[in-house]
């Protein structure tokens, strides 16, 4: 079973609009739709549309945690809420004829007593887990190294952590040798020493990760791929291109990772697999969906190319 | 009692971002609030506020509906609510920095059957009542003449209404003779046959509301004050400027009027009630609150000035 620790679930909304989003006017929304998400309750969704075991971890609170309960009980995702004060946050994406403009609330604060029940939820479901995984911001209350906490109390049980996340988060993950950890480029960017300009440069930056603790990296690098540097090597992905709405393709990425890993394939075996679903997600205009056809043809094409070790820093140029 | 029909309520959110919103881009909000709102309901706030006995009638659904009954369970505000299946409607405000932008969700779609048990809780509420406001857009399913029915069935308890709103709706509801009508300029331009540059063309307005039917009509005119046309004469009455968030203003002029009403004062207190309640809720940032000291301020600095009987039309000038 998959563990997918979900701190900041989220309902989706997205309003249409039939013209143009004006900042100072006053518009009608000529349609709506609402759907639970969360990037954690996104790769949940796509492992258990894949049948593969798993179990959402989440603090669920107010109407809107209500909302979320209700969407995911109408699938089978199996679940483990813990119910919280504060009410579960909102996102609002603004569809207009030309943009998506979105609207991030932040989360409910979690009060102590909450977040320690959500760790005592989470220490009961790992000796069942064969892989945790935990992505997305932290709400307000939970400690900044959250992830760390998650990522050390599942090394108690030798299980391996999957963490999709950036900035101090990240950054705190990575003291606890978390297994994979998969920023994106700009998550990157903020903890790397040097230029990201080159698919060396995103090497050196991934070894910087496993230096700083990482076991594996694998970091999404938009339409040109992904770029794994792992304790085996270190590989360029890429699938076919594919336009589309790019939200939810790294959610994507982690399911296929998460479901990959604990099928023991090996390295190339996952990227191949990740490159492709989360090229898949491009096409599919709803977060935490991908179409099983679309995914098996783009992982089929997908390119792999080895990468070298990243070079030594050149000496140091005197002055002149 | 003043019964107060809100048939499109609405959860009210405000979204403050600390930068300005731009149509494409990513937003954090920084603070959220949520209210129950909707025209009428801010009206029966307003008159309880002041210890005025009023009962909010309202439908409401699901998730956003239970927020608004927790809501007013902890006022004063007598209501009674009719379960729908739909989900009662939210407003998105979004303030940053130099703007307001408003996101109207459509309103939950009633069925037959729940707008038949909404027209049976308000004949059963009618024996009770001195006077019916019913304000504000109608939700999905409810016909069109719905201001109408409500406004023909109060006649025969002999109740005077007093409808809030503007085109097909407003229109509708003046074959049933209400007692008055509040249109703001915007929607009277949607009746009107003619121009509405000056005070004279807004009386003149105001007569063809009455010769369609209304008994009495009161024009709101934003900071220029209000104009009435009443069976008893017609003025133009205009508080102190103040500056501020019109929103709300006209729900503040309605619970004046309908107060005032009640009361039997004669129209020139009405009209001074209504300048001044009004003008008071532009300084005030939440819609449905009024400060009263400011409300009897500003009432007590109103300038009322009666208004000629509109001219006969000058005969058609001849073409050269």
């Amino acid at each position: 079973m998959i563990l997918c620790v979900c701190l900041n679930p989220a309902v989706d909304v997205t309003y249409r609009l039939d013209a143009g989003l004006h900042p100072g006017h006053t518009h009608r929304v000529t349609s709506q739709e609402q759907r639970a998400g969360g990037k954690t309750l996104n790769v949940a969704r796509l492992l258990t549309d894949r049948g593969i075991a798993c179990t959402l971890l989440a603090p669920l609170g107010a109407d809107t945690g209500r909302s979320i309960r209700a969407d995911l009980a109408a699938t089978a995702i199996r679940t483990s809420f813990v119910e919280i004060t504060g009410p579960t946050r909102r996102t609002v994406v603004v569809v207009d004829p030309t943009d998506a403009t979105v609207l991030n609330e932040p989360g409910p604060p979690l009060s102590g007593t909450e977040w320690a029940a959500v760790l005592e939820r989470y220490q009961a479901l790992l000796p069942t887990a064969d892989l945790v995984v935990m992505s997305g911001s932290l709400p307000p209350g939970v400690p900044a190294d959250a992830y760390r906490v998650l990522t050390a109390l599942a090394a108690e049980h030798d299980l391996p952590a999957l963490v999709d996340a950036g900035g101090p988060t990240l950054r705190a993950a990575l003291a606890a040798h978390p297994y994979l950890v998969k920023p994106n480029l700009a998550e990157l960017a903020g903890i790397s020493s040097g230029p990201l300009h080159s698919t060396a440069d995103i090497v050196a930056a991934g070894h910087e990760l496993l230096a700083l603790g990482a076991r594996n990296a694998v970091i999404s690098c938009g339409s040109d791929g992904l770029v794994a540097v792992t304790e085996t090597g270190s590989w360029h992905a890429r699938a076919g291109l594919v336009t589309g709405n790019p939200t939810g393709a790294g959610d994507a990425l982690v399911a296929a990772l998460a479901a990959a890993t604990v099928s023991d394939l090996p390295w190339p075996d996952r990227l191949r697999a990740g490159a492709g679903m989360s090229a898949a997600a491009v096409a599919d205009p709803v977060a935490g969906h991908v179409d099983p056809n679309l995914q098996s043809a783009l992982t089929a094409g997908v390119t792999l190319t080895p990468l070298p070790a990243p070079s030594a820093a050149s000496p140091p140029t005197l002055p002149p």
